[in-house]
């Protein structure tokens, strides 16, 4: 049973050569892509996928290109968030966002290029297997990613700010913004393993729950964390007149909330036949999170 | 045979309906993609790739789920680039840009929603097959859409202006910026009709060809077209100090050059045993282009 770090230093040591895969590029461009894939990042998604994949029997060196794939999709993600038009935000990560460094044009560009690259690349392993699973796992994960998720909940934040509090439509904006793309690195990982559609979905109810108690205390490192070890401002949320869980519910009923969904996610691990204690410590650890 | 126009009015009826098939999403978000996704154009890629395909013996049915996604890509990639961080135009086909009706943010965000939207779509479709075809033709089109392909070309383009005008580079921007997207449609159509890699190859040179020789007329164009026709404002290459073909070499060798390049998609199309005359008929109309 390998750890999280194993797989999380694999990730590390993959991401950079599946960019480089897709063939000679302008270097700038190359450099600004690199530097925002370079920048850390606890590779929760990327490791998710492969953790998954191989608790349930499947191979993670076969599923590396789409755990790749989808740490790019979230780099690119971050990129245009941060851009002045929408978060304008200045750090992430103890680093200079991407277009503080390489300008508005690069940043934006660098993020189009990841995206397409995250699909290049899946692609381009789907076509190598002597099946459709890589194809039936890149659908899933675009689609998480896409108009009906990950861009659809980014969509609503943008346009939530400055509004009053609502519960539905803060549900909306952490199911998508941040759940989707947890629930595409656990189902990809079991589609690639060959699982069932009843495990795939029982995985993908964790990985929901795990992803709103995640954004849950996400909120609450924003009030109360340690702008030093998370490596970006603090109060932001605040700042921005952002809507956010603590905004709308206060801290100890937003912990109170956290705590619900964390143990509904383990509840879903409990209907899954495999060892996966990886995702039960995420879990489990999500309400000491310092970072 | 089919001629432009049908195929056209075809891919008109079918791209909403596959924007709509990525799942319910933000009303906004929706009306900014569906904006630029119905502002007309020629419809030049998709037309291409199912007439390349039905050609070749393939199934146009089953190619236009591939034709919407790359007229997807190739929206998107208007919409960032008119961006005021890129080329900053307020008019496109005679209509305001994105960013002038939704806002930057609303901007970034279509065109990353209409990228992710294209693989979805592609993928979805590639899933349902019984064999890797679509996932092939969606590998070669995200290949040729991505950064070593038309972001790397609009990257160069980008970090080109005000610089000394230099034919290698420049031809780099054409043959990526514009040449990739018609290479990926017409290998695409032939790779979904299950073409011989040989003849795939000399469907990639007639677009080849005809591409640099598009962008040549194109420049032209800016110099001496009709603002009205075209739908957008002329002389915004000089005015923008972009580097172009008649900025390099004038009027009179630009023209030349494209009637060579002409010459050459024509030879690439004698080296195909199908019958192909959109293809030729595209490629003997561009010397009187007017829009």
């Amino acid at each position: 049973m390998k750890r999280f770090e194993e797989y999380k230093d694999a990730v590390n040591k993959a991401l950079l050569p599946a960019l480089h895969s897709a063939g000679p590029m302008p270097e700038k461009l190359e450099e600004s892509m690199a530097y925002s894939l370079s920048a850390g990042g606890k590779r929760l998604r990327p490791v998710l996928l492969l953790a998954s994949c191989e608790a349930a029997g499947g191979d993670p060196e076969e599923a590396m290109a789409f755990a790749c794939a989808l740490e790019m999709i979230h780099t690119y993600s971050l990129i245009h968030d941060d851009l002045p038009a929408l978060d304008n935000d200045e750090l992430r990560r103890g680093k200079p966002t991407n277009h503080m460094v390489f300008g508005e044009a690069g940043a934006i560009l660098a993020g189009d290029g990841l995206l397409n690259t995250a699909a290049e690349v899946m692609a381009r392993a789907a076509s190598g297997m002597n099946d459709l699973r890589g194809t039936k796992a890149m659908a899933c994960i675009m689609r998480h990613a896409g108009v009906s998720g990950m861009i659809g909940g980014q969509s609503l934040d943008v346009a939530s700010e400055n509004q009053e509090p609502d519960e539905e439509l803060l549900t909306y904006i952490h199911l998508h913004k941040t759940a989707d793309l947890l629930e595409a690195a656990v189902e990809a990982g079991l589609i690639l393993a060959g699982a069932e559609p009843e495990l795939v979905e029982a995985g993908r109810q964790f990985a929901c729950h795990y992803g709103l108690a995640f954004q849950m205390t996400d909120d609450l490192l924003d009030v109360d964390g340690d702008a030093a070890l998370m490596g970006k401002n603090t109060g932001m949320d605040a700042e921005q007149h952002k809507m956010t869980w603590v905004a709308l519910k206060g801290v100890e009923k937003t912990r109170e909330d956290a705590e619900r969904e964390i143990r509904l996610a383990c509840e879903a691990l409990d209907r899954l036949p495999w060892e996966l204690s990886i995702h039960r410590e995420l879990a489990g650890s999500l309400l000491d999170r310092k970072y």
